[in-house]
């Protein structure tokens, strides 16, 4: 029987001596109501929240989870390097492997630099493309995320004009406004940043088309800018390499982060030799920037990536859950669109322009055991199995009937109903 | 013996897939000749080096390691946590114990925010105090460090001039050019920030002058701006509380990292009723931020900061360093201005304006087992005792002793010669 009896006990403390009770990505505010705030258990596809609920997690905490929680191999490699030195007064030779191993990986890679937050990355990036050639203009996707600084943070408190004053806005997959974007930079552009895929929150995920992909690097090459492939949400879940090696392109700066540990704090940013120079003129660094423990971690991780099937399966698993959500969807009468890979969900409803639908639906997976966003997309792992799919489709089919039953009585979420106000 | 073969031999490889072969604070670049770049251990107070070389470490992984490196009761509340949960797609209830600590424990904070470097906690604050009125400039002291972001980064590579288009500086602990300042920033002033001490590289550092601290407070009361201090550097290793307590003056925000988690990567921003509202305006996050290992970790510092006498015990040990490179520096005819706290030590040489005889002394004593640096302020932990400081004497003896007598063969760094004419 689900209950949330101590959650609640705990945002109440936690609206003490926490601003507005949480903050960030993992807020629950924009969730549907009743979803646990606060967990205590993490293992292979489970995660236990403050009641001792247990849900199969399909968000993978947000990303990171890419074999499974508390991954075996990972893990020994983690407590093997904490009793030898993780963070001290200078990087351990793990950061010479684990370039190279990124080298040896990602194929527009010729160096390695690392760092902790995935907006760590998108920043050094940033300022890479800023100091190869002391240019200042970059271009970014209208509404993609990179990173919750003041140049790229989707709500404007904080931020004042100049954090973006040399941001020009281009729409995805859209080669002309990418083109004008570019012109109106002219001989001032720095940087292209680009999505791997469209993954914006709120809306269907889309994949890039080639030939927009082309022409991003096209104008990088002709304007002697440098092209950004912001990989920290999607890498290692299309490709064993820079997502965009699946349309043919190859950026000059790659930014990654999350999976790169499976979990343990971790991300880096990798270029070519065009810019390594640029790269070595910038004064970056952090306190735990060099610490050896993540990156036992991510050598161990990126060893699995390359010799295990991991990628094959979480697809495939993917692939089912995708196949099994559409089977139920049309069985109950309702119309899904479900967009991007298989392996990073985006699961929305059709005339559903308020997300009620979602956010019912949602609601009622989650008390049957199914962790699922009604917003942003989804991350599938590599522990997942056809028995996680087949409970979870279980736990959604109740959701769906339910869901059908309860229809003309769900109402929009307050919170997201203000929110689209604004 | 010493050696460095396989130093050498590491930092081949790492200039291949590294830009520059290394990168930020961590970086030997700057370092004398022949310091070891890459670490293969470290426990207690010491270090061990890639040619298994083990050294008294004095720089304390540039502040992180306050209680000694591998603190049992520190890496026991890691191991159980770590069978718990790390990150995921929720925090753990700890984030709400951790938060409690801290306004428990720094007597001007009512609540707590976690992130992974000390440069979101003090971006956090930049944010925040332009957050809070909705105004925009922001007292910052000339050449006082805040991390790495473009807006405070101290090389010009990658930065525009857009990033500091509101920031205004003024000389520390002078409250004449800080009140020039506010005056300039005028009814557009949304914060000060406030250094505990001055602790700029190369410089000898000043405590703050309590008329300059109330000053500060006065002024950010008088523009209804926030004052914010940056503890991320000496945070617990003046008092069990925020630094400005020592001279009476509590501020609105105060930024924390390194120390918190003994090494575990954790940072947090502190704040004041005043700022809450602010402070949950702003969307802030990170991959990582929300992990329960190392809030595990930070609770179990924060107890033993509490419950034992570890800060008299550093301070004590850094007072006997102290006092003991004072009489050797007068036994060998060299002046030493060893200024700031005991507990973080800076120790320059008098007449020595190119820092030859620093570089000279540093270097020999590194060679003898005493890892210290020419430039930068040390650190010291509790794990230190008598007989490591008199090791350490043992070492620096004999290297006043050989600067002595290679005092006029001694050349200053190249590398430092050309940033200082740069």
């Amino acid at each position: 029987m689900w209950r949330n009896t101590k959650d609640r006990e705990l945002r109440d403390r936690a609206a003490e001596v926490i601003p507005g009770g949480m903050y960030g990505h993992q807020s629950t505010a924009m969730m549907p109501e009743g979803f646990p705030q606060f967990f205590t258990g993490a293992k292979g596809t489970r995660i236990t929240d403050a009641d001792g609920n247990e849900y199969i997690d399909y968000m993978c905490a947000y990303g990171p989870n890419l074999l499974g929680y508390q991954q075996p191999d990972v893990m020994r490699a983690v407590a093997e390097q904490q009793g030898r030195i993780d963070a001290s007064t200078g990087p351990s030779p793990l950061i010479v492997d684990l370039a190279e191993a990124m080298v040896g990986m990602i194929s527009h890679a010729d160096w390695a630099m690392f760092c902790k937050n995935g907006a760590d990355a998108t920043m050094m990036a940033l300022m890479i493309a800023r100091a190869y050639r002391d240019k200042r203009k970059v271009l970014v996707a209208r509404n993609a995320y990179h990173g919750s600084m003041p140049w790229n943070t989707p709500r404007p408190a904080g931020v004042v004009a100049e954090d973006r004053a040399h941001l020009i806005y281009f729409d995805y997959n859209d080669t002309q406004s990418l083109a004008d974007a570019a012109k109106q930079a002219g001989d001032d552009l720095a940087g292209i940043f680009a999505a791997p895929f469209r993954h914006d929150t709120f809306a269907d995920q889309s994949l890039p088309d080639a030939e927009y992909a082309r022409t991003a690097r096209r104008i990088a090459d002709e304007y002697d800018a440098l092209l950004i492939v912001d990989d920290v949400r999607a890498g290692l879940r299309l490709c064993r390499d820079c997502s965009w090696e699946t349309v043919g392109v190859r950026p000059d700066l790659s930014a990654w982060g999350k999976v790169l540990g499976n979990g343990q704090p971790i991300s880096a940013l990798v270029g070519n030799n065009r810019a390594r120079a640029a790269a070595s003129r910038i004064f970056v660094t952090g306190s735990f920037w060099f610490a050896a423990v993540p990156m036992a971690a991510a050598i161990e991780t990126l060893r699995i990536v390359r010799e295990s099937d991991y990628l094959e399966r979480l697809t495939a698993i993917g692939e089912q859950f995708r196949a099994g959500l559409a089977a139920q969807a049309v069985e109950f009468g309702f119309g899904l669109r479900q967009t991007g890979p298989a392996a990073t969900p985006m699961v929305l409803f059709e005339d559903d322009p308020d997300f009620r639908l979602g956010y019912g639906f949602c609601r009622e997976a989650m008390t049957r055991g199914v962790y699922m966003s009604p917003y942003h997309n989804m991350f599938m792992n590599a522990a997942m199995t056809e028995t996680d799919v087949a409970q979870t489709l279980e736990a959604t089919g109740a959701a769906f009937e339910a869901i059908k039953k309860s229809r003309a009585s769900l109402k929009p979420s307050p919170v997201l109903a203000a929110l689209m106000e604004a």
